[in-house]
């Protein structure tokens, strides 16, 4: 079968760094070849990017952000996401461009057509083929989260946003799945599976 | 008289800078406020990312480098440009929307139609009242420049599209002069002046 290219999304601490290398280590179980990867970043010039994007010390404009968030992801799909499908490796990443629809759209309040225009230009187009919502209630998340980041420093509020945001995107993405991060993580995992096509299953 | 938002453009070692501060003495010697700044960079967050965008060390795609100059300028128009014009002062800036057009348009390809796109993005539309291209033959430039950047390391043919690009684009700049950059450099200076409305002259 063709590689897959599957996205976890979900605020911090949702649980999507762990799914990623469960999920990684149970498609190896099965001899499938993976590249476990992350947004932003990525690339050595991404998380360089990653590091002034969440730095608390580095405030910036909003459209800023998803301007050097829109430049790491361009980077990131071209050196890293898509060599890896042509390898026929599948690529699993946390976050996409879903997360700058829910956190720079729905979080920041920047326009949502405009984020998708510059989600094109940066992906030319690459869609994942699975996208799994690792959803929390804003107050588990916030709670879960202890140094803030610039992001994790916004508040309740903001949090709930990007969820009300999360919620209302992923109803129009193609085999897109919530999933409650509230799970144990062996049972979320369990979910993810159950709804990827494996081989020998 | 309201504020005057001057550019400087032109190719690394073409007397930008000296030119910069030599205007900034002469403005001042008359009584004008004046802020001298750059881009890429500027801000704290922007010159961080101009080490990025020059460093040798970080490889990256023309469209990412774009984007990256992009937010740097964005974030520079709404911290540093807009709110020194709003307080009375002139702005002197080395590098503006111009050089996006040359250097990722005509040296790097990038389409043109999408870098003014992306330019208008990141000012809100505001354009300098004057601009001035310090004009030098590319082989000159080029010998000119003994550490080279990443643009430096480009070689002769991109800096012989750079500034085809630049000679090309200015015809549609208003009030914007070419000035021989070969001259000395407080003839470069003389010819600045003459061209400024300036108070007391």
């Amino acid at each position: 079968m063709n590689p897959l290219f599957i996205v976890l999304e979900g605020p911090d601490a949702s649980g999507k760094s762990t799914q990623l290398r469960l999920l990684a280590d149970a498609l190896s179980a099965r001899g499938i070849g993976v590249l476990t990867t992350r947004e932003p970043g990525g690339t050595p010039l991404g998380e360089r990017l990653r590091e002034l994007i969440l730095s608390p010390d580095s405030p910036m404009n909003p459209l800023t952000e998803l301007l050097l968030i829109i430049g790491a992801r361009h980077e990131h799909v071209e050196r890293v996401v898509r060599p890896a499908l042509e390898e026929g490796k599948w690529v699993l990443c946390s976050r996409y461009t879903l997360s700058s629809l829910a956190y720079q759209g729905w979080g920041r309040g920047l326009d949502l057509d405009l984020i998708r225009r510059l989600n094109q230009l940066a992906t030319g187009g690459l869609e994942p083929d699975y996208v799994f919502l690792l959803d929390l209630p804003p107050a588990v998340a916030y709670e879960r989260t202890r140094e803030r980041d610039r992001f994790e420093g916004e508040g309740l509020e903001f949090f709930t946003r990007v969820r009300v945001g999360y919620l209302a995107l992923i109803r129009s993405v193609p085999r897109a799945h919530v999933i409650d991060g509230t799970l144990p993580e062996e049972r979320v995992l369990r979910e993810i599976l159950g709804h990827l096509p494996l081989p020998g299953i």
